[in-house]
């Protein structure tokens, strides 16, 4: 369909060509770049009058460039009279800061939320939201999609004998239960507590994990501390070995030398956060989400239910 | 009064000390800072409840970097239940991208306005925009303080003979003329036009320099690359000597250099940009508008008039 144009910004340029490779397009033409001050300049170097636009873009670092970049693309689309914009963020930055812990703290994925709707966007399709209630930040239509049946495919096809899938955290059970489901597999819990204020975590091991395969799930691995701790403790515990996944690969600061320095034996991601050249190293694992997401946009497209990718 | 406070963020913490002090208040405490992966933290760290907030920050480069700073800082003010957040935007970025001067080209600096309107900016308090028609991109009460007085009352202590005030292009001609009314001056203009379509650039002087002491102004210089230039020119024609002095300093890419190996004798800036450790060079003069700000803080906060301090 000529009225369905895919651009890229800088944070997935590779992501976005094959998300449209795989709709049997190829990306619209733009220039994104900066001016001598710093401030981005973004022209569209062919019409988008009438089109249904979808730009690729993930909130990941440098996060404040990546965002503005999205925010002034989507006004220049809006003023150049496309007739849907439509955001394609794999990763959506800030979504760990997606409530008050804190007294006089910023909310600050709502507040990415209303930026998005102020410049213009229409519908946005993202992937494993930290916290699923960020759909109700937006007024807008939200596409939520899944990547465990991506992760879960991936180690299915190694036909491992034993295997436990295993939440680094309380939070993460869910979406270890999901896994395991895939897996037909149990689920374990590294079940950390801190017995009086003041006194040192007690890591416990909730699950029967000797002599087992441990996949470890997690949605975001940023600094990688809790994922290596959880990794160690494992095979101390008795586990046969233990391999870790996650959607989104933020990896800062120490994370890629915690994981090398650490008993995982590899570690599988998707590309909603490109891997620097340096951090694809033999132990990290790289998964494309672009026929998941370029499948959503054609259903999205021909006005088909998105929900059957949410599982 | 207690319920007036004035918040610093990361672009101008020197300039928002010295208006707290112009108030006779210090800044209210607050961490900004970043978690690993380069996502901005921000903590308010005393009551804001029921307060006029002042929040001093200038858009300058990192544009980008600063800009979010600001909207997370009015999100989070605004759920600490501040009474008014007044934006004190000494420098305004993305001020340039203010119209669609080629198709599909975005409109940055009303974007900016609707961002600071969506994240809860009651009011901006700003200095020489590049266009005052960017008051119009908001719907807040916007206060458009002039640096102009600042620049000329540096120049008249001077007592220099012979003055000309000279704008170094057409866009620039009604700021000549003010600085020109507080010097009791003529005015020049440097009078660029291309004679065909792809033949180089004649720079004609307008107005009689022939041994006087010149002062060119702009509002922004950024590459300096006009006003070095026109200095030059100036000099070759005939001026005794060539001042330059704007209100916006970003001096981006080969600004520094160019200026320095120009015939500028002096450039007489103000400090709605802070000016890094390399920039403070013996030809470059910085004055400061904490009085001018600190006198506008004053008069919103006591419902007075702040038009007596446009001119
Ligand atoms: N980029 C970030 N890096 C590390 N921690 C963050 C980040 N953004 C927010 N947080 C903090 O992480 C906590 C939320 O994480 P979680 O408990 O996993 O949902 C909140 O207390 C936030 O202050
Ligand atoms: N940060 C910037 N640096 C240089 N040029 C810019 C910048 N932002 C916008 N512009 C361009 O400058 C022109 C406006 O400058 P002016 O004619 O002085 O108002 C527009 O054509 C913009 O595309």
């Amino acid at each position: 369909d000529p009225l369905l144009k895919v651009f890229s910004l800088n944070s997935n340029r590779k992501l976005a060509e094959d998300i449209a490779n795989h709709i049997g397009t190829t990306l619209g033409k733009c220039t994104v770049s900066a001016f001598s001050d710093g401030e981005i300049q973004i022209s569209i170097d062919e019409s988008v009058r009438g089109c249904d636009i979808y730009v690729v873009q993930s909130t990941s670092s440098p996060v404040n460039k990546h965002m503005m970049e999205l925010l002034i693309m989507i006004d220049a689309l809006k003023r150049a009279s496309a007739r849907s914009i439509n955001i394609v963020m794999p990763y959506y930055g800030y979504a760990r800061q997606d409530r008050k812990a804190r007294s006089r703290e910023p909310i600050t994925s709502k507040l990415v939320a209303d930026l998005l709707e102020t410049a213009g966007a229409d519908r946005v399709i993202t992937l494993d939201l930290h916290a699923p209630q960020i759909q109700g930040f937006f007024n807008v239509p939200i596409d939520h999609l899944q990547g465990v049946p991506i992760l879960a495919n991936y180690f299915e096809e190694k036909n491992f004998d034993d295997i436990i899938v295993v939440s680094p955290d309380h939070g993460g059970v869910t979406r270890a239960r999901k896994m395991a489901d895939y897996l037909k597999a149990p689920i374990g819990i590294i079940d950390k507590r801190r017995p009086r204020p003041n006194v040192s975590e007690v890591m416990n091991i909730v699950g029967n994990i000797e002599g087992k395969t441990a996949i470890l799930i997690d949605d975001i691995i940023d600094t990688a501390g809790t994922i290596t701790l959880a990794a160690n403790a494992l095979v101390e515990n008795g586990a046969k070995e233990v391999y870790a996944c996650c959607t989104h690969p933020v990896l800062s600061g120490p994370a890629l030398q915690r994981i090398n320095d650490s008993k995982i034996k590899e570690l599988v991601v998707t590309n909603s956060i490109p891997l620097s050249e340096e951090k694809r190293g033999h132990k990290v694992t790289e998964l494309s989400v672009a026929p998941l997401i370029g499948e959503a946009i054609t259903r999205v497209h021909e006005l088909k239910s998105v929900s059957l990718l949410f599982d």
